[in-house]
């Protein structure tokens, strides 16, 4: 029953709940000498931070970040970095229509069964809350893999049906639903107000896009890179679907069309095509990393749906509260920290035992 | 760079190349008392052999399983159960061709980027054989979980654009495709003799459903249940796409159609429909576990395709030789076995620590 | 570079320096429904707390744990819970003129060579302080093992050469040094009055006794319970030897001498003598489990010692400011801890695939 | 329930019982491209091969080595290496006459307490055959580390109260007791004539050296170097201490007696002394690491001992058969074995985020 670490080298702990007292991580296997204060976590911290947007939960809270350890005179010194945000805006009291039922889409049902006690003041443990500690871990390992040219994107690629189209895909398009395509974004923002007047969620697929990493991280047959990053993904609460590259769409074309070529750029092997989405057999292949997730529409809605009690009564329930209409667009951060924190443990994973630099390392005095 | 192990209770190391002398795997972690036999472990083995249909390659091998340890008077006893096969149909000259090539759509260039050394006989490590280590212990688990009545159980969902249609499931339908759907059988094998005589091949889905399982299974929120399947079926070769219950199809559905409502059903809390695919949470809800995973087309293709020699220099590659026009077939008993030691792992992590019977445990003599 | 994190199913992930902000541990893994609060922390703390006595250091601190996570209405939820204690009484000038030297038996040296990087305040990560996660986490792994029946005590058995002896040894004598023999007491409190006088520090022995577990607990091979108690044991700083039963003793023996006879009292199997320590082939036998520590004494001495400043240059060097003269009283507690961490995984370890509880629960509704 | 895989990145998986088939181990994660050939493995095997010496079991057994994948054209491929013994004089109408008793010292008792079930033919899994997988795993850290310049020697310090004297150490001395003092040698082997007539058996402690490893190996705060040793050494059967450097001694000194003082030479940091046995605050600092380890005389003895049957009756119990007199002689090889892997492992945890080197890679085309 502990599965809230997460890494083998670069190694995380989170704790905290949606109604404790702090949410947190501890962060160990950080390489000493690093630049890193505050405000690094805090600008990747305030990207999820709710309420600043009509499509985020009204829960307000500072998600103020503190380090608690680790850092010294303004570099990591190598020993574990702690890191905690104080639960500010409880309200409790929103909560007590649903603490002696079970609500539909949500994890209440299967933590009761579980572990036998629930904090029925809100999603405890599932709630979004929980992945601050992702985010403010993964800050770090974004900010080390952007120094060694290694960068990550994720962006929303689809809400319900509506998609940013590869011909006006445009980072330079920013939008509270973090969706770079202006006209995507307007019909997507449009639908969202209506399904909030209706009570209503709505879900979509975030994609994610890694450039710079060197060809050989992944580790088979187990930890290949793309099995670690599809759990690294999934464990983010409302995934329901990953994929890489051309993903299911694989299954639609022929190997030879499939296969991507290969060729000879400045010296270098290269991929005519992507369809492998940067990964073979497991390993990096030195060209971009592409992956989607799908997440679920927000399980919280105001329409009237059937359950049962804690008491094992058949009852109707209406979800109210503060609730986000969409997950996708906070999720964004969670998936490139989620992915940086993969990408980081098996880079070093990688290194551990190249033998050319053990060998010149032991050369040296 | 140390990828072969798997699992934290139920823990499996596996061993061999496709052209090396031996495939095996050694599980740690199985209860003593169960009774076992080479037949058990044979059975599942016999699924993924080659050569039984015009579907697979025509490489012979009897893949006879060796129990090597951890058995005594036909029961295990607590201890390791190492497995091991033989390579027979070596046929190393048929590789001859591409020993100095990369193959597109194969894991050569990227094991020699990671590894700086390549077995250019085969796949090596990447190959399919690989994959009867995860079988052999896979029956174990398999065995262990039915006799608690879990039943795992995948098939052929579809190929190409060829799919088993819901109302003519039936698993009484057995056929060399695994495709529980005659009419689509049919028209999936026609396919498939015609991709053969282009020397093309094809992809597709695999399904797999596991009935039994109770609720409380999956360790959040790093360890959950289906981040635990989606990583481990995401290691077996020509993976690209995973997604459980709706799976990508839940972007399209608002919250209230998404939720699964609950009822009461002698006695037991139960959903009325399965868009979660028996997950919440990332722990088991009790209802019937689906995924599906999209299989990409067999990489060995013998049209005429670009790519690169080792020493760099761009040439042309067709890759002759005994391949399977298609993977989904026999993975589908890969894709179980990975399950079945998903589960088993899990299952083992949830009754570590059930105070209730711990307590009892210690009251006892 | 990621070695703080302890324990496989009770997993504790510790953090903080001597004189950063706050030290910390997350405990993941605990198990739902047991009753916890500050109070049962802090009366751990409290044991350990510095300024207690003559022997201790002056170093004014309150350790008052905070739990931020992981608790509602005084119960476990199965949920991490994060537990930390704000740094107070840091007194940084006391350091400075040892910031550029390495101090002799301190870890000073090796973190700056595995580093490159070195907190010059105090000894950093490798200061008792970091003790206090060791202690919060196994308070609750004490309070859990307690309700069992299962007890852990230990103590202290010699300061330099002076012994607790084996027939005064009587836990109702409590003192400042945990010495359980009065006799023993005195005369080792009036030689370490003596050591300060000349700035000069002691070693000793810590003994622990386990009581109440069954047999079964530990995993051959690797995991044997007495190998994970002698690394939980010398993972603590300034351990330098770990023994079980007989320990050192069974070299002057012959088998015949050495080995425990069994007899059946109350119709359990029972052993005549415990050479064994309680363990046999790395498996609780269900007697006493009994091992000592030798603990160095504190390098930290007034006197002038030889040593090398950072730039490389030889130097003198006498490290002044609050230490304690010797480290085993106030080790006590930490040497608990970590067995009672250990006990606890190593028992979840030995539950998780006991087959006739699980298939009892499968038949269960 | 399992406790048979041990390391992070240098991971050994071992398998085997006294009485079954075969014995053996797979190591995952050896770096790919290193000379190794069945012969590097059966050169360390040899060395504890039985039947050697007037010392030893009288069983015959040839111990070849299998290599079963993991090497082409006499390199590593940095797949896993599985390798295999078969076991050949199996015996087991030598044991009947204790298969229903638990034979005292020995894990009988404990292992039919955990698992519910035993192998009665022999030790099964705690039998001295377990440390085959151990030692050929061991023979490919040891040739690893060699070429990198660190070597591992241990050897018998003492049997019983006769002890190899410093002065008289001389590593030239080769005898069947690894004794490397040849008047300490003659009078250990004339005691343990003795003993064998009189169907006794000795302990003694087994010292081992490592030289050539740098400062920085080992990661605080669990997995220090000194702990992880712990662990290693004392998972081999029959170990009761272990101690580093000065070990137990350290409590009769002073700590400015105690503290190693430290020095220039030829512009490196070096101690003047080594009480610390090389290792500070858990990392190696540069000088050799020295650990000793205690282990009990060889529980089958032939003279009369009480026991208890598994029905429960209370009987007598000669253990006749083929037993070493002693242990230590053949466990050095264990030692040596445990201690590579060991520092193999916490070698390449320490490459791994080597941030001077990741960055020099990463800036390389």
């Amino acid at each position: 029953m502990s599965g809230s670490v997460y890494g083998k080298h670069f190694k995380i702990s989170t704790w905290g709940e949606s109604h404790g007292d702090t949410v947190g991580v501890t962060v160990d296997g950080v390489p000493a000498g690093l630049s890193l204060d505050a405000q690094d976590i805090q600008a990747q911290l305030n990207k999820r931070k709710p309420g600043q947007s009509a499509f985020t939960t009204a829960r307000q809270e500072s998600d103020s970040v503190r380090i608690m350890s680790g850092i010294f005179e303004g570099k990591t010194t190598g020993t574990p970095i702690a890191m905690m945000v104080e639960n500010g805006d409880h309200h409790s009291a929103d909560y007590s229509n649903i603490m002696d039922k079970f609500r539909p889409g949500h994890a209440d049902y299967t933590f009761d069964a579980k572990y036998g006690i629930r904090d029925y003041r809100g999603g405890g443990r599932s709630s979004g809350r929980e992945t601050i500690g992702r985010v403010a871990a993964g800050a770090i390992a974004i900010k080390m893999l952007e120094e060694l040219g290694i960068n990550i994107r994720a962006f929303t690629r689809s809400i319900a049906d509506i998609s940013v189209s590869d011909d006006r895909l445009d980072f330079a398009n920013e939008n509270p639903l973090n969706m770079p395509d202006n006209e995507a974004y307007e019909k997507a923002a449009a639908y969202l107000e209506e399904l909030k007047s209706q009570g209503e969620s709505a879900g979509g697929v975030i994609e994610c896009r890694i450039t710079g990493l060197k060809a050989g991280i992944g580790e088979p047959v187990f930890d290949k890179l793309d099995a670690s990053l599809a759990k690294a993904v999934f464990s983010i609460g409302a995934v329901k679907g990953f994929e890489i590259g051309a993903g299911f769409g694989v299954t639609g074309l022929k190997g030879s069309e499939n296969n991507d070529d290969f060729a000879v750029k400045d010296g270098t092997v290269v991929k005519k095509t992507n369809n492998a989405g940067g990964i073979l057999g497991g390993i990096s292949d030195g060209s971009e990393i592409i992956f989607r997730a799908a997440f679920k529409p927000t399980p919280s809605v105001s329409v009237l749906q059937q359950t049962v009690t804690t008491a094992g009564e058949e009852t109707g329930i209406e979800v109210k509260g503060r609730h986000d209409p969409i997950i996708v667009p906070r999720a964004v951060v969670v998936v490139e920290s989620m992915a940086a924190l993969t990408i980081a443990d098996l880079l070093f994973d990688d290194m551990s035992s190249k033998m050319d630099y053990i060998r010149e390392y032991y050369k040296s005095k």
